[in-house]
């Protein structure tokens, strides 16, 4: 099925160009993908030669496409797999380039947790690209730190959205990861975790158990409900994890406009991403021996997005630097699909210098 | 539908009963019904003249029957109803009665939360049964309730199973609740409760965001499980709330082996259903204008259940006691069902005073 598909429609464009008028198209490139949950991001670079010492800022970018869901966990690997071949060969494409350009692939996805889903996928991928492109495949974190730190693969990376995970590196290869198991699992620090703490802060206001909150008037305005009881009607009715995250703005401007209750949660899920920050340099230890050597800390996600103006980010960075004064955070300028680019070129570099 | 039936099958029994050699039956009789989400169970007790002073310890029962769901939220009105209509005529059939010898019957059912339920519930009872049968329709909480105080429905009955629930009521009717909001809104008392932060704790030790504990071992071996990873899978594989409550056993014994972690999730589900319970107690003013007046704290539900040896149910009571000294526990010695027929007892004896 996807042979077919390869060898037929996906991939027709190459014959196209190769007898058109533009030729070889514009020299080499590199594809970083972005595979999520939510949506794929393939863009597509020209390709540095390995001396360069960095990309320019800004990169000029010659493709950029945008697809649905491809965690295999989700949609199941065909779709996944269809979905990613269609983005790069479409990117190519909007190039005027093709497969032979190629020198480097990223593709950097969620759901890819373990070594197997590695490589099934990269067994795939060398399928569809001639032997010289090299290709790598690592789980989505990556190319999140990676747009931090422009490709380089250490530190770690904090995302917080609907969910929250921390992922940490070494220049020797070693990784470890915490929090990330989702909500049953107590990743309290989370979009999620926000906002159900502020409805369970309601319904505890309303029955008695705590104290009255601005939450209470704040969210049933905004979901237009009459009563916490409604609530619980509202909640079961459909408990999509991204759907109760959406109520993080409400409990962050309670907390600015002074509610304690609303402030508390605010400082708990600041605590929450500090730990998991924490335990990843820790047992890393990504802050030296001394526990004063600097780290980058790439922070990405609506929670702990700076624009916003909430200050959540920049409160778990002080929390952080309280034990490891190295950290250095960084808010990415690129999105994870050029990072995912610049990883892809940073391992072709070092593999020259092997 | 449910005309048809009563005219036609379920009530079947009565015209061949009263052409049998049994003639009139057992004389006048009491249906109390607890109607929950995981069964249904409807006794048939003798009726005793509204001057008896109280039942006989032990009451006789002349019938038990046993069915399955009856929450009209969890499948519907109809077959709820066939379900209900059904156990009272299994039950009557069996004590070789008829609907014409039922002086009061009473509904405990879980799902009826607002007078609307139960004024649809009521109707509908109404048309199965003579006009001079007095007809009860009340929320389950309320046969938990009087299956400890012996009907008389006054103090405060704490829930803790899967869920948890506080339910107060007084002499002159009035009701509050507490908790009784579900797992994401926050039960963090009930089973579900104990067993989430449980397995949240193994994750944390994990990753080295909290410290080592006795459950990590412990409920991998339960699950079969070999690393805390797997955790993760098991979870969301069937994230139903009973499923994961079925750990409460695990926790409890790792607490009682001496590990902190465990025991302060206990201790935190202690302090979380003593706090539902004196929220209600507040409220209603349970314990008189002093707090000190006696009230009746009727305790129910697997993590309550004193013969487990637990110790969490006396635990609550201490905690309840430092602020109202006057809390009797009580640990029903009869099933909820037939807490329903003693209170449709009590308000016929009521009623007769009136």
């Amino acid at each position: 099925m996807t042979k077919k598909h390869r060898n037929g429609e996906i991939w027709e464009f190459e014959r196209e160009m190769s007898g058109g008028a533009e030729g070889g198209g514009v020299g080499d490139v590199i594809l970083g993908i972005d595979g999520g949950t939510t949506s794929t991001i393939c863009v597509c670079v020209p390709f540095l030669p390995p001396q360069s010492l960095q990309f320019p800022d800004p990169i000029s970018l010659l493709a950029r496409v945008e697809a649905g869901c491809s965690n295999h966990n989700s949609v199941g690997e065909t779709a996944a797999r269809e979905t990613l071949e269609q983005v790069m060969a479409e990117a190519l494409s909007k190039s005027c380039s093709n497969r032979s350009a190629v020198r480097a692939v990223c593709l950097s996805l969620s759901g890819v947790n373990h070594p197997t889903d590695q490589q099934r996928i990269l067994n795939w991928l060398r399928d569809i690209f001639p032997s010289h492109v090299k290709l790598y495949v690592r789980n989505d974190a990556v190319a999140a730190l990676a747009s931090g730190t422009m490709g380089r693969l250490r530190g770690c990376v904090l995302i917080a959205g609907t969910g929250t995970i921390a992922y940490g590196f070494t220049d020797d290869g070693r990784e470890a990861r915490a929090a990330g198991a989702g909500p049953i699992l107590g990743d309290w620090g989370s979009g999620y975790g926000i906002s159900a703490q502020a409805l369970t802060a309601v319904m505890r206001a309303h029955d008695g158990r705590g104290p009255q909150t601005k939450l209470t008037n704040s969210i049933l305005h905004t979901l237009g409900l009459s009563s916490a009881d409604e609530l619980i009607g509202w909640t079961y009715a459909d408990p999509t994890w991204a759907r109760i995250a959406a109520l993080v703005p409400v409990v962050v401007s309670c907390a600015e406009a002074g509610d304690e209750v609303a402030n508390n949660i605010v400082q708990h899920s600041v605590k929450e991403l500090a730990l998991s920050v924490t335990a990843v340099v820790q047992r890393l230890r990504l802050c030296g021996s001394d526990g004063k050597a600097s780290f980058p800390l790439v922070m990405v996600g609506g929670v702990l997005e700076g624009n916003k103006g909430w200050g959540i980010a920049q409160e778990v960075v002080n929390c952080i630097s309280k034990d490891y004064p190295g950290v250095v955070p960084i808010w990415p300028k690129v999105e994870p699909a050029i990072g995912a680019a610049l990883l892809a070129w940073n391992f072709l570099k070092d593999s020259h210098k092997e």
